[in-house]
């Protein structure tokens, strides 16, 4: 076996918007109020619905871009791979790279729809989540049963109507949904509340799993003004491991036991490091507290309840088994700035060339149809869903790196630090995810 | 070799500075003006200068406590054990826990000296300052060389004074100062601007090793408020994992090339996690972040300069090449309640006993003995620096965990949660380390 020979799910890549995907789902009461995609005063293409504005940030669509062109700029439709917005491109660009199936999370509704739930006519913003979900599962995924993983995002502001949302796309086979890795930073209840329990009632019911992603808090570590980008974009996975020490703590597992929860572009190399934290610190610590989790560790908790993925961790794979070998997906994170496409098996392979072939199966694909429900061999052969099968069917396609003439970012490190920052907590793609 | 075998050096215990420390310390000129231990409103003892108080806070001292019994009041003398505050027993402790050797963290003053920052009249601050390490120094860790290694505080706010400081303690065999682990967050210039460079260009000078204690920011990460203590504890750690990622990326390495860093109690199973990351990001993002790190990777710069201890870490242990063998440190954190006293050897050698003997040797001593220049063997043979022989000399210390008369803690997760939150901000030593 080699790495040609892998079968590749990416549980964690990115769809941008195309300006035409509400034209089929769009309520027709709400026909002139439906989100739109204008020219700003900058010149970068931004969508534009009830008075509140998103922009596509130039760092969330840098596949096939030079380096030296990622920047933080507003950016336009012509300046991407057309396979950040088109299904058939991005399934081709998916065939290039050797990847059989992907998740995409939303870019301009933010990670978990946060710009959704910033909308005042609460009426008109559940009709833009339900009319986003219906794009996405039934014309975007849709299109691509085999290749792509349905995801749906929730309407933040009401557990309830997030509950019957969760039901309603179930029933049209999406068994994923993107929500909060910290609701409380986004002024809503923390986990340590029973808010959002018809919401996990909900997952539990019909075996949703709910994805975290890094940013979804809205909220970035940083460490001063002056520190340099990569700082900020070095500690993003690190809103994981504060995400997943929050939830273990917080008792929610007591209530819903069948709860699973995939974290989503938080590495995994930490993960052995913070369960036997957690585990020490529940042990020396709960009898003045009072935090009772019954006869169960906190890294017991972890092992029932948590999916996590990886794009390069040599020292997350090496220490397999503690992190969870049955639960460890692996990410392309196509088309922004940490990705490894178009050499995404080559990659992966350095880190998983030398497991058992059991291993590299359950964490190369395995793993992540068990944690989304999903069977792309029901509809293509295995055979045919090996990167060499699918390069070969995608030999046309270009993947060099070439120019898409955007301007070069100004390096001045604590400027560009700042925006970054101002990014992130309105909610969009923070840098380098 | 098993464990009473072993040879420790702790290179992060915590001294309770005993209410007569400055007596013999103090500038006659200031006399009215000495710093005095009081009692508060709520019956604790606490430190009282220029009008700034500093309690004892009850997690800070539980050595020989029962869990039951910690909690966030101020504490009494009476209710810790005298191996605390004094130095005579603070030894007997040590030996009868196996222990050859320690590095004794300030309590009061906080990690690195911010109270006495705060002191309006900068002249009777550093007349503080300096009786502090004369204590420290002298009286402290010079009453037995071969057990503790001295450790100063620094004038924070004037780093000219800091520099002049560490050429004064250096003189008389003091080659370890605490300082911040992010100076931004105590409202100082951070690792960022070339403020410290006066400091560092000493440290390098006279071969002072510059330890960041976990809290040495006095900003602790925090997740929601209703969240039980258990967690904010459990993520003290990564306040040396952000701390790390700021200083690689900051360019202070390249100014002195020479300057050592010990990072205090931030636990070591993250690091391989942390170092890859910081690579992967520096080399996807510095083309257009203009970041220069010259020829070297971040994770380079960090075996070169940094050093790193562990309580009780098996994942780091296994991944110990990737941490960095030459320069992994045991800490027993006496008399915190993270403290594995009295059973430290025994703790340990469930981590280390499987080992090679030489790595052994590094991690329980050799390691900290080049990064403090501190040599026991020059007062104490080796032999007699053993668990065992030291535990010989100590038969008579009473080690039994006992009722210390102590309030039991409300349970109320969120109360006591905001509590700690509010004694770490004010930069007193936070729960659990």
């Amino acid at each position: 076996m080699d790495a040609e020979d892998l079968i590749l799910i990416s549980v964690d890549d990115h769809v941008v918007e195309p300006p035409t995907m509400f034209r089929e789902h769009w309520p027709a009461k709400y026909a002139d109020r439906i989100p739109k995609v204008v020219v700003s005063e900058e010149g970068g293409d931004i969508w534009e619905f009830e008075g509140q504005r998103a922009p596509n940030v130039g760092l969330n669509a840098v596949a096939g871009c030079p380096p030296d062109e990622y920047n933080l700029d507003p950016t336009q439709f012509t300046q991407m791979r057309p396979g950040c917005f088109d299904v058939h491109e991005r399934v081709r660009d998916m065939s290039a790279a050797g990847v059989l199936a992907g998740l995409n999370f939303p870019t301009f509704p933010h990670f978990c729809g946060q710009y959704f739930g910033r909308i005042d006519d609460k009426d008109v913003a559940l009709a833009a989540v339900r009319a986003y979900n219906d794009w996405h599962i039934d014309e975007w995924a849709g299109a691509y049963p085999d290749r792509l993983i349905p995801l749906s995002i929730p309407p933040l502001w009401d557990p309830g109507l997030m509950a019957g949302e969760i039901r309603r796309v179930a029933a049209k086979g999406c068994h994923a949904v993107t929500f909060s890795e910290n609701p409380s930073k986004l002024g809503l209840p923390s986990y340590h509340t029973d808010f959002w329990d018809p919401f996990f009632a909900a997952c539990v019911d019909e075996a949703v799993t709910v994805c975290l992603h890094i940013g979804s808090s809205s909220a970035m570590l940083s460490t001063a003004p002056e520190a340099p980008p990569e700082v900020m974009i070095s500690l993003t996975p690190i809103n994981s491991l504060m995400a997943i020490t929050d939830i273990l703590f917080s008792g929610v597992f007591t209530r819903f036991p069948g709860l699973q929860i995939a974290m989503s572009e938080g590495g995994i190399g930490w993960i052995p490091y913070a369960l036997e934290r957690a585990d020490y610190v529940y042990e020396h610590h709960h009898a003045w507290t009072g935090t009772d989790l019954g006869d169960t560790r906190p890294s017991e908790l972890f092992h029932e309840h948590f999916w996590t993925c990886f794009i390069d961790d040599a020292a997350g794979i090496e220490a397999r088994e503690r992190v969870g070998l049955d639960h460890i997906m692996w990410e392309m994170d196509y088309p922004h700035s940490d990705s490894t496409w178009p050499h995404a098996p080559e990659q992966l392979w350095k880190a998983i060339g030398g497991l058992p072939e059991g291993d590299i199966q359950k964490i190369s694909h395995r793993n992540a149809m068990a944690a989304f429900s999903f069977d792309p061999f029901a509809h293509r052969p295995a055979e045919q869903c090996t990167a060499e099968a699918l390069r070969a069917e995608a030999t046309d396609v270009d993947i060099t790196i070439k120019s898409m003439g955007r301007r070069k970012a100004d390096a001045d490190a604590g400027a560009l630090a700042a925006r970054l920052a101002a990014v992130a907590s309105k909610g969009a793609a923070p840098s380098g995810d």
